[in-house]
C-alpha cells in the first residue's frame, strides 16, 4: 500500500565515532559527566553523522501544512481558514517559525500538503494530492493512493533539503483539526482511549476536550482500527501534513540526517514512522515536552527524553527550533573544549 | 559591616512596558499562551529593562575565582592548584565557558577574587583582598574587611561591563571546594542540615559527601550560625568568590541590568544577596536547575522556576549561558512576530 522505500532500513548508528566521543567526553577539562545530557547528545550525534565532529550548523526547518474534514465535527477553537493564513504568514515572515528561522539561521520551506488552497501560493511549495482529509467522522480521511502521495510529498522535501547537505533537520506543521487527527492515530497506535490522549490543541476548554475525545472514540470504533496496521490507521483518521512527515522522518534517517523532534503532531508523525521502519528510531533526537496532555504519552512509546519543557504548544517546529541551540552548544562544547592534557589541567587523582 | 551601597534600594519594575508586554503577546500570531515561559520571559525583561522591546543580545560573562581554606578537610575530588590551572584555561579559550563565551558571542571576563595565585596571571584581572579562605572548620573564613573587599570587587566588575549597556549579565564561578562553602551558607541562611543540601560537588562518593555534611554541620555549630545575619555568615564560612558575585548581583540590579542567575554556587550567592537587599531579587532570572543536590533547595527559597534541568553540575556560568539563547529567542519571537491584524490571520472567535 505505502511505497517500497518506506519500509527500506536507515543506516546504523557507527560504532567507532561513537566511541571515540565517548573517550574525548572523558578527557575534557570539566569532571566527567558534568555537562549532563550535552555530553550524550554530543555522543550520540557523533555515531548518527558517522563523524568524531558532531555538527547542528546546517538545520533546515521545513513546514507540512494540511487541512481537515473532521473540523466540521467542530474539534478546533480557531476557524479553518487560519491554516492557510498561516502559511502565507509563514511566509512573509511574520508567524513565529519563521522568527526562529531567522535567528537560527535555518532556510524554511513550507510544504502545501494538502491545505484547502485553491491553486499555488506565493512562497510555498505545493504538492498535495488533494485538498484537505475527509471528515473521518463519517468516512476514511484519505485513500490509499493519497496516503501514499503524502509520504513521497515527505520525500521529495527531505530531497531537496539534502542538496545543502544538512547536519539535522526539522519537521513541523500547521493545519487547524489536526491535534485531532493526531490524537485519533496515536490511541489507535497505543490501543488507548482518547480521553487519555486528546489534549486542548490551540485552545479548547474542559467540555470542547470532551467532545473531542467522544469523536475520536466514535471514529476509531468506526473504522475498527484500534490497534490496526500505521497504513490503515493513517488512512482511517490521518492527515496529509501527518503523513507527509512521517514519510520525511523515514527519508531523512535514510539518508543519514537525524531528526530533531518536535512536539505532539510530529512525535504522533515520528510514532507512525517507527512502526512503519524501526530501523529510523535512533535519528529521532529529542526537543521538547509540549504542553499538549497526549505528548507525554508519545514520547514514551517512542522512549525520547526532552530535552526542554516550556509549556510550548505551537507547533509550526518552533519547539524543535527553539531546542537547537542547545544541540549547536552541546557538538560546539565537544568539539572546542581543551583537554586535561592540553590545558595541563590535573585531573582527578584516580 | 558591610559597604552601604549594598543596602541601597534597586529600581522598581516598569509597570507600562511590562503591561505593554503582556498586551502585545496576546496580539502574536499564536494561540494565547502557546510559548508557554518564553512568553512570561520577554514579559518580565521588559519590565525589568523598561523597554517594549526586552533584548538579550549583549550578555557579558564575569567568572570569579577563589580558593578555600576548608578543602585541607578532603572535602573535594581534585585537587586545590586545579582553581588557577583553570582560569588559565578560561583565559586561554579551552574551558566550557570558553567555548560557549565564543558561541554566544560573549565578552568573558575572569575575576581573580580569592585564588591561591600569586601576582598576576595573563588575561585575569586580580581584585581580591588576601589568597585563600582561611579553613572553615577552625576559624573565621574571612575577616569584615575582606569580606567587604569582595563585595566591591564584585561591584567593580559589573562597572566595568556596565561601560558597554549590557542588556543582561551572567556570572560564573571557579573554586575548588565552593560547594562546600556554598552548601554551609545555604545551610545556615535556610537552618537546614548540611545534610540536605551538601551534594557531590565535582564528583565525591556517598562517604565524601556523608563527611562533607559532618564538616559543614560542625562548623556552623562551631561559629553558632543557624539562622545568623548574611555578613555573620558570609564571614564565617564564606568564599571571596561567592561575596564577590553577591556584591555583582546586587550591583547590577541597582544599575537595572537583569542577572541570568547560574546553578548551585551563583544560586546560594544570590540568595546571600536577596537576604541582604531583597529589592534585587526581581532582576534574578532563572536559568537550569543542576544535579547538584542543594540547588533545587536554593531555587525554591528564591522562587526562580529553572528554564532547564539537563544535569548540569560544572559551573563556571556554563549553566547560565547554556540558557541564553532560551531567553534570546523569547526576545525575537516577542519583538519580530506578526501580530493577527498586521498577518490578516483571523484570531479565535470570541
Amino acid at each position: 500500500m505505502l511505497p517500497e522505500w518506506v519500509y527500506r532500513q536507515c543506516p546504523e548508528i557507527s560504532a567507532a565515532p561513537r566511541e571515540a566521543a565517548v573517550v574525548r567526553q572523558a578527557q575534557l577539562t570539566k569532571p566527567t559527566g558534568a555537562l549532563g545530557r550535552l555530553e550524550q547528545l554530543a555522543i550520540e550525534l557523533a555515531g548518527l553523522q558517522a563523524t568524531e565532529q558532531p555538527r547542528a550548523a546546517c538545520v533546515p526547518i521545513i513546514v507540512f501544512a494540511g487541512d481537515h474534514g473532521i473540523v466540521a465535527q467542530g474539534v478546533s477553537a480557531y476557524p479553518q481558514e487560519v491554516t492557510i493564513a498561516m502559511m502565507a504568514n509563514f511566509a512573509s515572515g511574520g508567524a513565529a517559525i519563521s522568527v526562529l528561522a531567522r535567528e537560527l539561521g535555518s532556510s524554511l520551506e513550507v510544504v502545501d500538503a494538502g491545505t484547502l488552497a485553491q491553486g499555488e501560493m506565493a512562497g510555498i511549495v505545493t504538492d498535495k494530492p488533494r485538498a484537505g482529509t475527509r471528515d473521518f467522522s463519517a468516512e476514511a480521511a484519505l485513500e490509499p493512493a493519497e496516503l501514499a502521495f503524502a509520504f513521497e510529498a515527505g520525500q521529495r522535501a527531505v530531497a531537496r533539503a539534502a542538496a545543502n547537505q544538512p547536519d539535522l533537520l526539522i519537521f513541523g506543521e500547521m493545519g487547524i483539526g489536526n491535534t485531532t487527527a493526531s490524537a485519533a492515530i496515536a490511541a489507535s497506535l497505543l490501543g488507548i482511549s482518547a480521553e487519555e490522549i486528546a489534549g486542548s490543541g490551540t485552545g479548547i476548554d474542559a467540555a470542547g476536550r470532551a467532545h473531542k475525545a467522544r469523536v475520536i472514540d466514535a471514529a476509531i470504533a468506526r473504522h475498527g482500527i484500534a490497534g490496526a496496521s500505521p497504513e490503515n490507521i493513517l488512512r482511517a483518521v490521518g492527515g496529509l501534513e501527518i503523513a507527509a512527515i512521517s514519510g520525511a522522518i523515514i527519508a531523512a534517517a535514510q539518508a543519514r540526517i537525524p531528526v530533531l523532534m518536535d512536539g505532539f503532531i510530529v512525535s504522533v508523525a515520528a510514532l507512525a514512522a517507527v512502526r512503519l521502519n524501526p530501523s529510523c528510531r535512533p535519528f529521532l533526537l529529542p526537543s521538547h515536552q509540549s504542553a499538549e496532555q497526549g505528548h507525554r504519552l508519545v514520547l514514551r512509546a517512542l522512549n525520547v527524553q526532552p530535552l526542554i519543557s516550556l509549556d510550548l504548544r505551537l507547533g509550526e517546529g518552533s519547539g524543535a527550533a527553539i531546542a537547537l541551540p542547545l544541540v549547536r552548544l552541546a557538538c560546539s562544547l565537544h568539539n572546542g573544549m581543551a583537554t586535561f592534557a592540553q590545558a595541563n589541567v590535573p585531573d582527578r587523582p584516580s
